[in-house]
């Protein structure tokens, strides 16, 4: 599982209840929801409670801010829908891991982040956040399957690793939230055999 | 100059007035600047109309809706700062394009985007128009200058030429809106060397 670095959008349980997971799971759903609808300026409290039939104080005594709820929330569902993959091949690793990000950003997730970047320039702690959680998880996953690759000698001499994992990351979300032409398995596909492979592997 | 492809964001003059081009520029640049402030949804006439201490007839009498004020912006601008280069070299022509690119997503009009993007899913029009000028802006140029670098014999058999065009748009602006890391000539040079340039170019 990718470890996001950000650590501050959780908040000890307090008065010593329990907490309880599927709730927050809701809660979060919700969360989404409602900011892939309106935007974050827009999201309150209020509306997320409403969606998830919740008390706002329910979600206070788990989040202190709708900023900590929507990190949070980004950063769980990066931890849990990004997969890693180990095929033993840089192709097959490369394949996998750009299908798992494909299919995470057609989803709920897509939607939400979207309508979180126009607002990264007005909100600082948000972009801060935003980058710790939801890129760095998708860029720590390439970054292994590339450093493996280069532990099995698969790379080229100088292959420029950096470069790749931001391309990589770059050509998906332009299509999702740009172009708007379809981010499916043979845009996957081009993107490996037409970029990251000729770009690191050795013998390209 | 590149031509972009939308028609609809002008409007004939009414009742014989020639148009005042510097008139209109001023209400293009704060459009932008009301664009970039509060986002595509937020933005009104009034407000526009008041920025550019102009009355909202006057902005009426140019531009049928909001939608056609900000699309005729974006594309104006698009055509007015987008360099296209004819260096008579791939090498040089790509240079150029992205530098003309990255300083043009630097200035006010990166800004006004970004805040565009969060609402293209909401606004199927602005998101059809956006594309059709802005985007298409860009992409003309890059084909134009692979299509000559073509016609000159550099380019490697079978490369990937609209993959070549997309991936420069994608790097420069998942640096813009999403990273925000450094979007300036060290980075354009890499792009252009670790990137562009072995993908396409004969003998890399």
């Amino acid at each position: 599982m990718a470890t996001p670095v950000y650590s501050g959008a959780t908040r000890t349980p307090q008065r010593g209840r329990p907490r309880d997971a599927s709730r927050d799971e809701a809660l979060r759903r919700a969360a989404l929801e409602v900011m892939a609808e309106v935007g974050y300026r827009a999201l309150t409290m209020d509306a997320v409670a409403a969606r998830a039939r919740a008390g706002k104080a329910t979600i206070y005594r788990r989040w202190e801010s709708k900023l900590d709820l929507v990190i949070d929330t980004c950063a769980q569902l990066a931890s849990q829908n990004l997969a890693q993959p180990d095929t033993g091949s840089l192709e097959g690793d490369l394949r996998e891991s750009l299908r798992s990000f494909a299919a995470f950003l057609s989803g709920p997730i897509g939607k939400a982040a979207q309508a979180l970047v126009g607002e990264l320039p007005h909100e600082p702690e948000l972009a801060v956040a935003f980058r710790e959680t939801f890129l760095i998880a998708q860029r720590e996953v390439l970054r292994q399957v590339l450093d493996r690759a280069h532990g099995r000698g698969e790379l080229r001499e100088g292959a420029p690793r950096s470069m790749a994992v931001e391309l990589a990351g770059a050509a998906l979300t332009y299509r999702l939230m740009l172009t708007g032409e379809p981010l499916d398995e043979a845009f996957v596909e081009r993107v490996v055999e037409q970029v990251l492979l000729p770009l690191v592997a050795k013998g390209q």
